[in-house]
């Protein structure tokens, strides 16, 4: 695929993603997901939509769940610094060609002047400023659960050409913290952020575009393991999909679930700071198997192959377009792939390994 | 296999598991293992030995790591309530028909009069009393790493018939806390207590009599992750087999290590009070894969067939006798095999637990 | 005082403290506390009771919380190992000239055959074996709140004389983990267990007979400041008598809180194995001010000197008694005690440390 | 005193707090708190000098500790966006009227170009961008400790006037994120911040200027209680000047340290993100008992009234200058004070809280 130019019109100064907007199939069942298991604290819902925010948020939300025919995402919002920043996106995106929408009154409730866009990677992106602000429950202890979600972390978007994404976000101003790489310079996925945390959104290769995960934060890593008791309890713990873990990249602990339109959702804790404009990026080597997981516990395919769909601005599902490049399950657990734990070894693995990185051969 | 007799002489009152005697191949690289990665306080060593102990225990050890030529157990060792105990244990195995040594100096150093037998499944067995106190170290905390080993938790042994060994091990005194059945009755494991915990040893379904693990406790949940975590950092992470993982049987939080053997060590915390005579007992269904995680990750293959031989009071392996009914592994990941989140569903697995529990198909 | 006899009748075989019954003057307002801030399950109530109990709790209750005109503590209840104990019980102290009442059909609901007594110190000690099972909810993660309670751990009951309690409850078949003295053999306070943990009940020495407090087990350090994080979200850190800390005693960490009437509970979290009968007894010098907090902060007076009253038979308050032996509050923190961190110090605190350990002149 | 102008210059765009540089009479015995307590990694040392940094930094150093005959602060040292920022702090102070000196290689080991000013409010204040890159530890989970300090997270100013140091704060590009007033707008201290935290430094009221401590941060709050415990066991409790607690400002879980001269550190954890320009200030009610502790324990005397004097570019300590405004001790614990759990409450105090907040005849 062709390079993205860069505009000669400066990007939005992007704070921090903010929320994703959603479309499930089923609100009764999403709304019990979101809110009766993970505990996402409702701002306002009505028989369309339900909209939620975690408990230290003090904007109106983070996740809109909205009622549709197809499993998809609609929005991936971010918040920019200031309501001029909006003037800015506009132009941006209007430089690159790009489908462009402003609306005074926003495009869902409690947040006003906003821009959405068809990216050039074909993610339909929103920046705004204006929203109402709600009460921030982070001292509210009595509202707390045990795996209760603080903060919204990041995306993660599926497409097709990581560096060719990885060059339209730089554009965009965001930074690559850390990346997964091959010996051939094949980029595998690569993390951007704004905010100083590894990622606001990352760029993971595969057909695209298409939403991978929406990751929410814990304080503390036994937050996370009560997510899983709970799913246990209620006889859902086939929502889990993999982990909990240690991610290699970004260091933080893990889990991901899958919710009832298998939407995938990320819980997360405990990643590093990167503020620094020199901070330094980390480059994984894809056939190292302690990069998704610390502890080398093998991704399951579904991990790679499987992502929601995204919407255009008149709410129509974006064709995907297939990746080219080497795919990063093939090369690692697949029929031919390899996967090492110490770069040096004879890649002799363990009998209680064998099992899980040449997952075609056992039994 | 006929029914193993209850003897007319009482069983000796029996504390606690107390340590664990292991013949290892490489005395040097069992010795980095358990005390440079696991943290275990050395009490004594030698060049042909070394007795480790667990940060809040006060007797001499809790495990031996011995050089030899085969990779063994080589005595499952209890604690019992006065010297006069041993006196019943010999009496005990006698009638029981029982090859018994009993050694007033005892066996190793540490400890006292013992005695030593080859018990009807098979499995060296030891009893003492007198034993050599050391400093109990819980308020060292200056000593405590992030996955501090505080107790010795229990024993698990691998045995063909799991009926048989459980009324043996009644008569000796224990008693069962959970087990895991099939809708016809068959047995696949069951969990045998003295202290007031869910176990002191557990009885597996599987060619025997063979040690499946040793069990260390930590305080919390994240001291477990901590060892996980440093596995990872020392490039050592293909040492984990399994987890970490809540069980649902026992509802401990678990990890499954594998030493520089293969002797199966699991790091366990947080099961429950069984103390009472009236405590109920816990069966759970062999098709309920939440029984041994109760996230329903799957269990590995090689954790239900490796397990490490056990030696006779002469220091030779014994022969295994196969299991006869079937195995849990067969019935329940197996090709035949089957598992279920919620027992009303139809099995239709979601995607991503499809290869998971249907391992033969898979990509 | 003089001595207490030992009886030439057996004591009866206790397993373990299992429920407080406890008189409370606004029965909605405390069960406000335990139910709604502590979270205790109920297992019943009406208009004068609730019954309460922990999530891995399978008999009926671990409190009894009734309506009555003063606040005081009506039963201190154990289970003991057969209903043929309940004999002994009712030999072992009509030999003892105490007053004994035998029910069948017991004293409080769910529980069955009873011996309540009033006891040589002039506590109101029940013993049961008779008991309705009710569901362990340990594996209900459903129902987990951030600060859990999942076990009754003990009581702490005050009374005059220290080695006079001790010398009796030994004869009860009770032992001493760890007790507090000083260079004279003046003891300060003793903890007994029939479980194998640090106690089913500690003697304090103080003017009694007094309930010094009921403590609750948690599974970790975090599910304690959870409880502090929500007593101050609810306005209710005036709640919060002492701590959290790490007690030097029992190595466990704590929280003492005080209940709509005063009554005192703890919450409790990993102290030791001691069911060895040469587990070795810790004994504290009375002047080493880590023993009641490990990080040396100081004991509030109030935990010294406020306590609950306790009833006879006929439910009226036991008369108190007053201790003649020097009290600990007066040699460590009071005008002429002192308090060491180091025990070869000359005693010189730093500045932030004189304010709390020179209270004398402000009470 | 009056109002420091705000210079047409604009300020220098700072990311973060960077490090501290502290004058300490004996470094082999700081060494020893600083290293061997709180395992702050070792960058480089000589026999004047110890820099050290955490576990997640990637620049020379968090602290540097130097050798010398008073017990001050030296620097307080933040770093800025790019080299071109120096120029613009240097032009910003010397508009201030401050003395101001720059040296192109640095004024410590690893840090090149940097500018050190005698601030407004006479601290000395450093500036710098180039600094040599050290290996970033955090996924070296061997190296971890129970207590594992990963990031610098806030300095803490005592200044005479709040407002005043806010208003020149904020010229210099900071915001305020929290602060505590009284019913009058007496303001008695303020959170300040460029990072996304609660804050980079704080400004605290009382005579100044001088340093009241250092913040670094642990992942979770059990590191927190495992330097106590450590402490505990290191017989160095009475280095624990107050917590562990639960921050009221900034939700943050806390403990402070005094260091061998007396130099106050805290540990910190889980404070909120901050980054949005109408990030909600929160402003605590000075008599809101809450507000530094959230489960209500009292402040002791010694965290009010000391703190570390600071030097002055030639390395003498700086004067004090004493606040006239009313001072939070006295108002809230001191004879008059006063402090409530519940601002509508007639203000009668539990008894076992009388002690603790009518503290004023003690002192």
């Amino acid at each position: 695929m062709s390079e993205i130019p860069t505009p000669t019109s400066p990007p939005p100064d992007v704070l921090r993603c903010a929320y994703l907007e959603l479309v499930v199939t089923d609100l009764k069942r999403s709304r019990d997901f979101y809110v009766d298991v993970l505990d996402l604290v409702v701002t306002y819902e009505d028989e369309t939509c339900v909209y939620l925010r975690s408990l230290e948020e003090f904007i109106h939300h983070n996740l809109v769940l909205r009622q549709g025919p197809v499993a998809a995402a609609a929005a991936f919002s971010y918040r920019v610094r200031s309501p001029e920043e909006l003037d800015k996106a506009e132009a941006f995106y209007r430089e690159l060609g790009c489908r462009v929408e402003r609306r005074p009154e926003g495009f869902v409730r409690g947040v006003g002047d906003s821009v959405r866009v068809e990216d050039p990677l074909g993610f339909p992106y929103e920046f705004f400023y204006d929203v109402e602000h709600v009460e921030r429950l982070a001292w509210r202890y009595d509202l707390y659960t045990p795996g209760a979600l603080v903060r919204l972390d990041h995306f993660n978007q599926v497409t097709p050409d990581v560096p060719r994404a990885v060059k339209y976000m730089s554009d965009l101003g965001f930074r690559t913290t850390e990346d997964i790489q091959d010996e051939n310079g094949t980029v595998y996925a690569a993390w951007m952020r704004r905010k100083p945390t590894v990622h606001d959104t990352a760029m993971t290769g595969g057909d695209g575009p298409r939403l991978h995960h929406i990751a929410f934060n814990t304080h503390e890593k036994h937050n996370i393991i009560a997510i899983c008791d709970k799913l246990g309890a209620l006889r859902m713990s086939d929502r889990i999909e993999r982990g909990p873990g240690r991610h290699g990249v970004s260091n933080a602990f893990y889990l991901y679930l899958r919710d009832p339109d298998g939407h995938r959702v990320e819980i997360y804790t405990q990643d590093y700071y990167t503020g620094d404009p020199d901070n330094p990026v980390v480059t994984w080597d894809v056939h190292d198997n302690q990069r998704r997981d610390w502890w080398g516990n093998p991704v399951v395919p579904s991990w790679y192959t499987e992502a929601s769909l995204v919407l255009d601005l008149d709410g129509n599902p974006q064709p995907l377009t297939e990746r080219t490049d080497e795919r990063e399950m093939d090369v690692t657990v697949g029929a031919d792939g390899f996967s090492y734990t110490r770069k040096e070894d004879d890649g002799e693995l363990p009998s209680w390994k064998q099992g899980e990185y040449k997952l075609g051969e056992q039994l």
